[in-house]
């Protein structure tokens, strides 16, 4: 096959190759992790899906890269608490519905990442924060929230056994999103990732460090039912 | 609370405290991770179990403990490939379709495990075997299978790399289950497991090594669908 | 100073320098870890032991080597479940209450570990079993014997987050144990011991991984006042 | 239960849920780890916790933080070689008696969060400094004044060895904070962890890297004598 | 042998000790990686090996230092994109074809690091960026072009998958280049190389994480056949 | 497309997908990795492979299988120092010459492995054994061979120095295969892969622990050149 | 040069290359670890040996190995506690005197491999078995005669804090091995090495775990004094 | 014993106890390691030992901190290249010649804190710098100079190979520095950290990481003999 024939699915560009129609392939649009690109190479890349009328949704913008980008293109929005540049897409019905719930204020980032994506990839969501198993009653009140939930998203820090807990009250999918919040021997998350893997809640799954994106993904595809 | 409050939810024998009303909870059933526990304890779970009408599912029995519980209990079958020890529960009608691929043969009784577990669960499920990336064109055949499937269940060992790409192709979660196959620095599983959290494919959750009991449970969840 | 000066605090025998006086001194006794040492050896610190009437414990002692000594010597007493070896004490008043608390059934050996090392140093005790975090309501008709306690100890496996809980709902210090009980990240205990390590609760401390018997000496210590 | 019905227990506010009785329930008031919080959110958080008149204790606050909110806040106190802020209690009598001992003069930060938590909490205690293994004799003046103690804290970064010479030495629980001194191997504290871990002294326990705080939480439980 | 002996071989100034002749012994010119040394030490090191005659080739040059020698020398060249400082050579025919394929954008470095080696020791090469396994169908239009290679250079972050799947559609060596690109557990590159290590492609073999340099280098030896 | 089409590509049997073409497309043929594979899958396996005459190659063969296997099948070999069991093929002229050297007498099975897999994909090969670095005039005499190779297999277990040195005095690839050989810091090879991955000689590209089987397939390639 | 003019320096054999002139160029003799070698193989190394009238001292022979060596051969002598078999060397005068310490009972095969060398190189020494820092006044008794060492061997496993003691009080070189005892994170010595690497005693340097050999050689070396 | 008594011993400060006589007991001064300590708590520590005439060494002192000190106090000498600043002695004879070898000019910061402590401590040296492996023909005219050394510290960064190359050809104690310099895998230098632990040669014994104050108080200690 040659390239041409690939052009309606793949925009190359100098240094990236844009997966235009991955939302119809896999359900999910392309996202760009901003990290460890600059802000010139994401702003190629930006012109390249808006030429294409491709879905825009940027993750882990920093400020300057999102001031950058702003003053370069229209229609875009930045959510500073979630770091995502995304370009609004037309008003649609939402589906289904899932808790996200934070273990500690500090995983604020991860849990605006999370119902930002959500909400662009057209879910209903309730945000519940700060309810870690060092305080167990606080989470309660939110016990009917979490039980009406198709799939309930969990941030934690530190030891990371908040999932274990709502996985033992919950008749639903955890998705379990370690945060590198902790010190010490819990730095960067890698003491909650293992504690989150081996969960002895058998409906706990669990994605990389921080990654409440691909949380998001994984319970917005089980909210948008598709298959057998 | 006293213990007697909870005579109907647990079921307290000398070594254990059973939770015997887990599947109304979480919609799962209670099973017990054999390896640990020695046969007689296993015997005095299996009786209490009984004697409560409790499902019974144990995993990770061997084949020495196996023939030992079957000679002292009426009515259980084991299946060696899965290493599953467990009562057969009434017909009843199968939900969802599951996938459920393995990327090399050394990988077997992780994919029987999960199959088995996904058929006692009640689900449907296809089973592909010995398919990975070093040999990609041996999943062609079974790529209309894929797209029909609620969720996939992805087993690999050594590099982990089979989540990704399946990832990519299909619109509904995948659940990677890391297996402990391979030598050297890929030995018990650690860089699978690595590779599959690392995923560049968003729709990639994933369970500790050899956890298909795990997977299997998230994919039935996903089948029989509660919440919003 | 001469050997001779300290021979009423140390007995040198041929391999060993046994420290007769430790209780004295640090109020536990000179207990002896027996997994690297071979009968006879262990049957030379016996005898040696006896003769100075210091008391004798010996932990981590398999059938084997206890029934090696047992042929040899006279007065000892062997608790298999706990893998412990030794003299009993003249019956004296108990002091204190500790709760010994374990997540799940494999845990059984640690359990006994703790729970014979704090009779034998004199502390009244409960043990409460198969409480883990996947079914918290089983720990449900404890809490009243929890809050009644001077120190709980709690051992974990897997992700080892019951004493974060625990440690959420008692006023007293609790003393975590990892157990080597886990498959794949989990194995070896070293998930539990991160998690452990990495409490939000701030009254958790922790000690290496299946050293019950630390933990036993820590609760009798808090128990047995001293100092200002 | 509903969140009106929590009221008296938890104040929830926009990012956090705080355990406001966390004191009468566990005996430790709720600490609030800052390093991870931005100033703007730490003064929500103080401002909700006077509201409550609830205790306000802020550890790793760095000089800017403190600035940020002394300025906004009247009646707090910062102690900068400790990173703590708090609100000063009133005059109580203090009980007990413990030792803090830290190997190093580079362990000052964690040396000085353990003395004022301790103070805080209501404990008389000893401050013993730079008394590593490396020039034993230099503990030598100490040793009746930690025969004294009811617990002692020792603080040591490096390979650690300090507590379990002093676990040696005295019949009282030995908390072990490893501290994050070191370079090379020893960077970060793992090594010192490790060390303290693995420590041959039954009567040593150990809290996280840096965790001063918690070993200064289960001193003064041990003092604040409960349960049985 | 005297320092005089080896001096048609080694020129040793202060700090350095040059290996001049190292492209005769070995096929490749002594590169230097310059991370870890300053300007000064750089110009040193230049200023010798432009006095011997000797070809220059300097790595991991940061603007600034590139600035500072460009301004004390004549007669060189920066490639900002590659952070490669050299002298360029006379004009001599290019040998072998070598396919450079990276699976992201943010690899960049690595892949220009790689392209300007291979052209520097003269190779012909195709630059293929972006084409990661979680859109394998990007790189259909290039299969040709891989078919062609001598030998194939792969780069990849996060999961590093590429490799074992280019490896299963060539007939050539396939060398992975791990990239430090990637968050959480895959922080650093250290998933990608166990990955790459790990292929399950024969095919495939691995250097130092970011070493697009040594990749190059074993790709143009490979193509500057020598030996039996 | 369907099964059916990729039947001349692939042989499904019940476990396993088997890659019947790989050496036309790799120029590699599928070497069976036996280590987890029961001999009744073995057999099942190679009976499939010589029903349609496909290479058979079993790398990791143990005698109690190897012997299950010989019982069972006719034509087949055993070379038991290098565990590979396979069926000869019709001589063809050898190409190219390889020179494999270990570092010491201990990585014996390592260096029978890639000997015999050479000789089985065409390849001249010379062994030279037990040449480490810490005698390093023993390789002296060789220097001549090793400058003649198209390539260079070395072989290394504890501090995996061999390769470095050799890499400075050929001018032709170095494979270097770090050999689990090793014990304390050094046991399972992990310290020899990192020597390796480390080395300061350009032309040194490495693979997993123990993975002599791939280091062949790569020298292999490089002497039976393809593409550009 | 050619294989036969190294012939008065190297003994090739089949499958190893033996240093036969090494104590000439380095002091020491070629030991023979001989823990991953066949009992066949240590035969032919040791005839070999023998032949040339070379040193014989080959360490970590089991009893089984032993026993065929011994049953093969004349004039050997096994040591089973050090698992060293050697040919005994003509009497020679003794130089320098070492001390060799381990802190516990469970050290013993590396107290006794550390002696054995020591004394087979020519040096004298004495022996102190289990001082370690839990029970520190042990060691009050020998300091007399640690300090008329030339240098101190100290061997310990669990947190390895013995050298660092050791270290403080004597004014030689202090050659730390950690030893292979220990139990969860303590497991294999890895935390007993790290301890060491990590000591405040600038003279403490270290060597493998369970390297006594290596530790008696570089204390013999500093006995037998050469060079400037 | 009281403090008093100890005056003569230890003066102890508000945050240090300083070891005025650590040189009478163990032959080495007490050096300061300045990281993280503040240019204040250094100008005490300094005014101390001063007005103690005890000897001023201190390490890792960074420029901003030196121009603090020397701004502050008179007679001391700061050197740039090796992060040292001490009060000099006075002249007295040099005893017994080391050989300090790097790999690498990377390297130069350890090499120099190396030269620079050997001089402080009274003993001659040899500064050979950037001979590492990769090039090993630039050792050859020093060959002579290490064989008259009483001991040889080699510092490499990356693989770490040097040491065991070293080893091998004298016949003194080699003492490895691993060097924090490397890249990748190599990051930090832990790889030549396993490298030199794991080496063949046993008159190699290791220090920490960057630890050349330590490498070159052992070889000094070694040069001014002591014990028997």
């Amino acid at each position: 096959m040659l390239r041409k024939d690939l052009s309606s699915l793949v925009e190359y560009i100098s240094h990236s190759s844009l997966d235009i129609r991955r939302r119809e392939r896999t359900g999910i649009i392309e996202a760009v992790y901003s990290e460890f690109k600059e802000a010139p190479v994401l702003l190629d890349i930006a012109r390249a899906l808006l030429r294409r009328k491709a879905p825009l949704f940027f993750t882990r913008v920093n400020p300057a890269k999102a001031e950058f980008l702003l003053n370069h293109l229209k229609g875009l929005l930045y959510v500073p608490e979630a770091q995502i540049l995304y370009k609004p897409l037309r008003k649609r019905k939402k589906t289904g519905f899932v808790s996200v719930v934070s273990a500690g204020t500090s995983d604020r980032l991860y849990l605006e990442e999370a119902c930002v994506t959500l909400d662009f990839l057209g879910n209903n969501f309730a945000k519940i924060c700060d309810v870690g198993v060092a305080g167990v009653h606080r989470i309660l009140p939110y016990i009917r929230i979490l039980r009406k939930s198709r799939s309930v998203i969990v941030i934690a820090g530190m030891e990371g056994a908040l999932p274990s807990l709502i996985g033992g009250i919950v008749n639903v999918p955890v998705i379990a999103v370690p945060s590198p919040v902790g010190y010490g021997i819990s730095a960067g998350g890698f003491a909650a990732l293992l504690g989150m893997l081996s969960s002895c809640s058998p409906n706990v799954c669990v994605v990389n460090i921080g990654n409440s994106f691909g949380a998001a993904c994984v319970a917005s595809l089980i909210n948008h039912k598709r298959g057998g």
